[in-house]
Parts: structure tokens; sequence; C-alpha cells
């Protein structure tokens, strides 16, 4: 039970922690949704697939589909799916993902079991404690990748956690994929707004792993985080980035932002029309652009407040919608992409029930990959270092809760409790002693001590704790190896893409 | 969809919220166990309660059991269960226990996929935001009283929310359920330490309702909460207060305290048996005082932290160990009780994740009852206002959550989706407009405005908005209608009772 092993990072400037694994299901998935109902929602998607069918704003994309035997408007840009070719090409994608980081230890699979989870993405502001929320800087972005590439419940790095507003808008990309190549040896994330982002980080993967094009899609490193502009529409430069990175063979998982009430219809159901039908579609035209490409079914279901507009997060019907989505996706043989999301904009005890919320929702609907992991605030507009690290607890505690219990004589201690008796107690028994370094879980910013102590300690909540913990990590945080030969190609290579991207612009 | 009607009280002045129902289980258990690490749990536990027996503190109890048929030996207290006996006995307890309140709309099922929640129950100690931490008050109780009469997510009273220390020990019961009578009408909970307190209870119910003994046994008013003192002893008061309920056909669940590494092994697996030894021979010992006797498994697993040897709560074990006695409860046919806990020091992060972890685990593990459902804190030492509130806010919406998903076809709006097509948005279709007030869940005291919006408003943190929410709550409690005659017949009991106790003790 090593993996239950841990100390108070903060005691001992050395984080123990469970180790770096792939969580895996061991219980049932919770099924929100009769079998009957899945096939509804399924019969529906295929509906508006073939009636109102995407608009697909890319006109490469639109020639892939035509070939690939549907019908396609060209005025209006929509492609009507014939249910039955959907189907054809939706079963070509394998039930497995998997991607890989630097580090040969860091293989990821996502689906058939097995979990994956991705630091915070995306985020265009940050925030922590002592400098408050501000936009995102390089040195912000590089401070995230260090937390994710230290904690160990982090298994991927998020896409960007932050955007760093202080460098140049069409070659920052750059500068996020150096840095997640040199800080971090964890699988990364690489972004998909237009095709040459996309092959910028495919170039600077081959660099990095020293490997050619056959061997990246041989054995993918990188996971796609992107997304359908729901209702029914692919925007032109996502199309073009997913293309480029389906045709190297990498894990795409285009997620609609379904937000019921909005870009979607007012009930839960009718959200997962929508992102069935979005998700099949665009299924479908990755495998036209490489058959047996790997997809993740994605899922991001929520509802706006209907009384003032904001979306809401970490709600009832978003756990619902999660463990909903998970059982579509397994009647695919897909696997499912859901988050950790709340709207608190606090890291507080709304900001952590609503991420237990989306959390259970991910885990028991049996989720192959949670992004957003830890560290997302305020609906995604903010990372938050605090926020992060009280993620990172509860991903820990739910892995520990995934490993299930020893039930056998040996655990049970027949012995020990015979030898107690009434009334006795269990510290100094052998059966103890055997196993109290590891009994149990150990936390990683939860404070059990009582009020007295606590109080003398400086009466701190969980924030304040997370928040000190972040500046012992960072302290304390060393780079990976990397081959020098290695980063400095990576850097030349940068060197040189900027240099085009001022010259000729992206 | 009712139901998920509600809306800011705080905004309001009036607190609109689901209304006063019992939940039910939708969704199947989530299960931990195999059938045959139940089958060993409760084998083992057979084993203990006939090798090691229970040491029972109570000569009337040890009488009744040895009559029953078990072997006792007079010296040690032990009472050594043949496990055919034991068996035979806990069958006779029915698989639905219900208890009912004032107000004839208030009766609850616990068990048979009905679940009920009651309040924080027996804090030494009160905490608010604005006075601190401090010794509860009669004062104190009957405010948490009245909340607790205001929130329909909480179907009964905690059983004394917190200690009135300001009142004397001997008769302070007294003062508690006169509280709880003129409060509250939903169900209120003796107190089980002797049999005079448990007396009092009961004659207090008879003018309460206007009944006799037979009358409140035929359909009870009460469940207890009490326990065993773990490992393997039932205290000589605990028995006399347990055997005067069970006696007059209450619902009886005595709960054992299996804290793994301290009072039972150092394994979930351990403490789980010591848990079900413990409660079979408590059921058998209801059974042998009334056949038929609502009996309810009590359970309550959590572990002390090995380094510091305090207790910890809400951990992954927590979630686990819940998980597991619904499925040992209902391999018996009993109903099952878990909690709402947390080790946290404040309303914080802390609190509001450990306490997300162990309603997860009484709510997918199928608890009947949920004890000290809203207001824990500190392991059980504080009743907090704030927490509760925040409590509350979980328990709405896991109680949605329950409700599940309405998928057909109305429910989809597929003429919606074909009108809006895409790109476009759902906020003025019919399908919306006809939905929107009820199709979502409306928090209590989530927030869910902008960054921007929620600084202007003070940047209030989750406990902070509980705080006045409870300020508002109860500035605006109602007292529930009762016949003047039945408070003055409850107050003239207190009275006569009170005078007795001064003079000759309880």
């Amino acid at each position: 039970m090593a993996r239950r092993t841990g100390r108070r990072a903060s005691q001992s400037n050395t984080l123990v922690q469970p180790p770096y694994r792939q969580l895996a299901n061991n219980f049932a998935p919770v099924e929100v949704l009769s079998p009957e109902q899945v096939e509804r929602i399924h019969a529906s998607a295929l509906d508006v697939l073939e009636d109102v069918g995407l608009r697909v704003m890319d006109a490469e994309a639109r020639s892939l589909l035509r070939e690939g035997g549907f019908k396609v408007d060209e005025a209006t840009e929509q492609v009507f799916f014939d249910a039955e070719r959907v189907m054809e090409l939706v079963k070509l994608a394998p039930d497995v993902a998997s991607v890989r980081g630097k580090d040969p230890q860091k293989r990821l699979k996502m689906g058939g079991g097995h979990l994956a989870i991705s630091a915070v993405g995306g985020a265009p502001f940050v925030s922590d404690l002592q400098r408050g929320r501000r936009a995102g800087s390089h040195a912000d972005l590089c401070d995230l990748m260090r937390l994710t590439q230290m904690l160990n419940a982090l298994h991927m790095e998020g896409g960007c956690s932050v955007e760093p507003c202080d460098l140049p808008q069409d070659s920052r990309h750059l500068d996020v994929y150096l840095a997640a190549c040199t800080l971090t040896d964890k699988p990364w994330k690489p972004q998909t707004v237009g095709a040459a982002r996309a092959r910028d980080s495919l170039e600077m993967a081959k660099i990095l792993h020293q490997e050619n094009n056959d061997q990246l899609a041989a054995d993918p490193v990188f996971m796609t985080t992107t997304n359908t502009n729901t209702p029914l529409v692919l925007d032109a430069e996502i199309a073009q980035g997913v293309l480029t990175l389906a045709r190297a063979g990498q894990v795409i998982c285009v997620t609609p932002f379904a937000l019921s009430g909005a870009m979607a219809p007012v009930t839960v159901a009718g959200a997962l029309v929508l992102q069935t039908a979005e998700n099949l579609a665009s299924c479908a035209l990755v495998q036209l652009a490489r058959p047996g490409c790997p997809y993740i079914y994605g899922s991001f279901i929520s509802n706006v407040d209907m009384k003032s507009g904001s979306p809401a997060f970490g709600t009832p019907e978003y756990t619902l919608g999660a463990q909903a989505s998970g059982q579509i996706a397994r009647f695919y043989g897909l696997p499912f992409r859901s988050s950790n999301v709340t709207a608190s904009n606090a890291p507080d005890a709304q900001a952590a029930y609503e991420s237990q919320m989306s959390l259970w929702g991910a885990i028991t609907g049996h989720a192959s990959v949670i992004n957003q992991g830890a560290g997302w605030l305020e609906g995604g507009l903010v990372a938050s270092f605090e926020k992060l690290i009280i993620d990172v607890e509860m991903l820990q505690m739910m892995g520990a809760w995934m490993e299930g219990l020893v039930v056998d004589d040996v655990a049970i201690g027949m012995d020990a409790i015979r030898d107690v008796g009434p009334g006795g107690h269990f510290f100094g028994t052998a059966h103890t002693l055997e196993r109290y370094r590891d009994a149990f879980y150990t936390p990683l910013v939860s404070d059990w001590s009582n009020f007295e102590n606590w109080t003398e300690a400086g009466a701190k909540d969980t924030s304040v704790r997370a928040h000190e913990l972040c500046q012992t990590l960072l302290k304390t945080y060393e780079k990976p190896a990397l081959d020098p030969a290695i980063g400095e190609e990576l850097e030349a290579y940068v060197a040189k893409r900027k240099e085009e991207i001022s010259r000729n612009g992206l």
C-alpha cells in the first residue's frame, strides 16, 4: 500500500505523495440513463445530423466529408450526415487512446477503465492570494507547469494553463511549447487554432522525442483539447488544427461547449443530443482524415443561470450530464473526456463543493480523461494557484477511493480483535504496528489538528495553507533531465519560427 | 419540476427552496465490496460475537440476553452470541423504519430506497463568524432548531444540535425537548443516556401528539442516535436508554464509533467487522426487548491520523466505509445510517470537500438516514451556523441529482434544435420559454456572478454569504402552530420534572 504514503510537503520541504500512476475504475459506473434513454439520445443525434447537419466552415474539411460520402451544401457550408455512414466511420476509432511524455514512465491510457488527469488549461487570468487576480504571464505559466510537473496526481500538462498575455499572440504558442518541453517530462497538449500552431507542436515533439512522423503516429504523444461552436458549427481554424493533428495520428478530442439554455436546449437531454451529434460528426471527420485515429468523446454539459445568464458549473445537472455522457460514450465504444469545474470567484467552500460535484460525476461516470483537473476557477477565466493545490488534494483522495478495500482474513485482523477484546484499543497490536505507516490516506493540504493547535499555528484556512504549499513547492522544483543538444535544437526551432512569423505572420 | 424552484433568500427575505420531501434512490448503489467480501465480513462478525462477545454493562440487558438464549459471563459482563440465534433475531427487524413529526406531512421512511436527513447533533461548542467559537447555549440551540425548521433539506432535528451548557446538566434534556416540541414540527430525537431521559422524551411525545403508548408504538415518532463503546462494549446507561425506547416501539439506531487504528483495527475491513458485530448484537438485544422493533444499522467508520492521533473525517477510507456499510446493511435487510463529516476547523474548502466525500459515500451507498447532515465542524465538536447553510446547499444539490433526468422527445426539444439550426442560440425558443423558470437547480448560497459583480458586492466568500443568510433567516422565522393547551401541558411537565430532579436527582 505504498500508494498511500505521504507526508505534508510544507513540513518537510520534500513532497511525499502517491506515485505517478494511472488511475483505474474498479467499481461499476453510476448509470443515470436507462438503456432506452441512451438509444433515444443516439437516435435523436443521428436525426439532427441528417436533417440539420453541421456547419463546417473550412473548405478542406467539407471536401473530405463530401468525398467521404456526405451531402454538402456549399452555400450554407452545412454538411448532412447519413446515419449509417457516420456510424461506419465512428466504429473505426479505437476504444482506448494513449499518449506519452518525454519520461518513458509517463505513458497514459485513456479508456478501457483507465483514467488520466490534466491540469487547468486556457485561462486568460491567473490568481494567487498574495498577488491577486491579474492577466496571465509567461512567468505564471511556467510556475503552473512546474507545479504540474511536481504533483503526481496530475498526469498531463493542461494545454497552456494560463495565457502568457505578455508575449506576442502569434508566436506565444512556441514559448508555451518550449516551456512544456523543458519544465515537465509529462505529456503536454498542442494548440489546435489553425494548422500552423498544430504543425509547430508536431515539429517540436519530433525534436523532443528525436523521432520521425511515423514514430509519432504509431505511438501518439498528443491529445487535443478543442471544441465545436455549439450549436452545430465547426470553426475553420479549429478544423484545420484538428485535421493537421489527426493526419499525424494524434489523439483527437473535440468537446462541444453545450451550455443548456443558451447554446443548447434548456434541458440536459437536449444538450446531450447536441453534444452527441457534434461528437459523431467530428469523429467521422477525423476518421476520414486518418482511419483508426484515436478519438475521445468530449463532454462539457452545464447550464446558464436563467435569472442572470451567468454560466453555472458543478451543479446537479453537471453531475448528471457527466454520468450520462459516460454512458453515451461507452455506447459508441469511445473514451470519454470530462472536467473539474466551478463558478466560484474564490478558492472557498463553493469552489470545493462544485468541483466535487463535477469530479464525482466524472469519476463515477468512468471518465477516461479529466481535463481542467486542477486550478480552474471562475468558470475557467482564472487559473488559481491555491485551487490547483486544493484540487490535487481532492484528486489524490479520489485516486485512493478508486483503489477500493482489501478485505481478507489478514486485513480484518481477527487475532488483534481477539487479543484486544472488549474495551481495549488497537494502538499497540502487531496488526497495527505492521500497517500504521501506510494504512490510510495522508493529506496534502487538509489540516486535521485540533482547534487549539490550528489556532496557535495561525488559524490558516485551506486557501492560505495551499498558498504556502505552492511557495514551498516552487522553491524546491527541479527541472527534469533533458539532453542539452535537444534543448538547443528546440530553442533554435522556436527562434527560427518566431523570425518567420514576425516576417510573414503565422 | 417545481422541485427546482428557488430564489436566493438573501435577496428576497423569503426563502424559496425545494419542498420538504423524502429523497429516493433512483440509481443503483455504488458497491465497493464483492459478494464474497460481504460474506467474509458477515462470517467474521459472527465469529467475533461467538468467541469474544460483547461486554454488556447493564444487568437488565444481560438478563434479557441470557433469557434470549445467549451465554453470559457475569464476572466479565461478557455476552457470547450464538450465530444462528443472532440471525434469527436480526431477521425480526423490518427493512423500512418510519418516524413522524408534529406536522402530519412530515413523515419519513428510512430504508427501502428512502433517505431522510437530520441536522447536526450533540456538539459541545457552537460557532459563527460574528461571535466566534464558544460553549453552546440554550439560545444557540434554539437558533439551530429554527434553522432546521426553516430549511426543507433537513428532514429531522439533529438530537440536540448543540449542548445548552448554560443549563443544569441533569435537567437540560427537558429544555431541549421543549424547544424541539415548540420550535419545529419536524421529527426530533430523544436522548438515550439513561432510562429517565428516554422516558421523559416518550412522555413529552405523548403530550405533543396527544396519543397513548400504544399509538406511539404503532406509529413511531423517534429514531435514537446512540452508540456502542467500540470495541465491543455496551455502556449501562446507553443500554437503559435503548431498552426504554425499544420497549416503546421506537426506531433504534446504535452506531459503533469504529475509529480505525484506535478503537478498531487499522484497516477498514477490520472496522467493518467490529461495526457489524456490534450492530448485530445491539439489534438482537432490541428484538428481545420488543420483537419486530425497527432497527437501523449504524455506521461511522473513520480512522485516526497515525502520525498525530487526530481523528480524520471525510477521507477516502470514510467514503469506502460508508459504501461498504450500505452493502452490509442491505445484506441483513436493515436500513442504514451514515453521516456528513469533516475535521476542518473552519467552514472552508476542506470542510466542503470532506463533507462531499462523506455525502457521496452515504448517498451512493444508499444510506437510509444521514445523521449530522448539516452543521458539523471540527469532527463534531462544533455546530457551525455557516457550515449548516453550506451543507444544506450541498444536500439540496444532491437531492436534485437523485431525481435524475427526463429524457424523452419533448425534453430533448428536437423542434427547437431544428429551428435554431447551426450557430444560433436557444434563449428565445418556445422550448426554452416554457421551461426556463424551473429548468435548473437554483442555489441557496452559491454565487455565480462574475468577478466584477462579486467584487463590487464585497468579495464575500461562501462562509460570509452563509453567515448573512443565517441572520436573514432567523429574522423571518415563524413558530409552527401548536395548540396553546398542549404547549402549557408540555411546560407543566417540564416544570414538574425539573422539580423532581432538583429534589431526587435524575
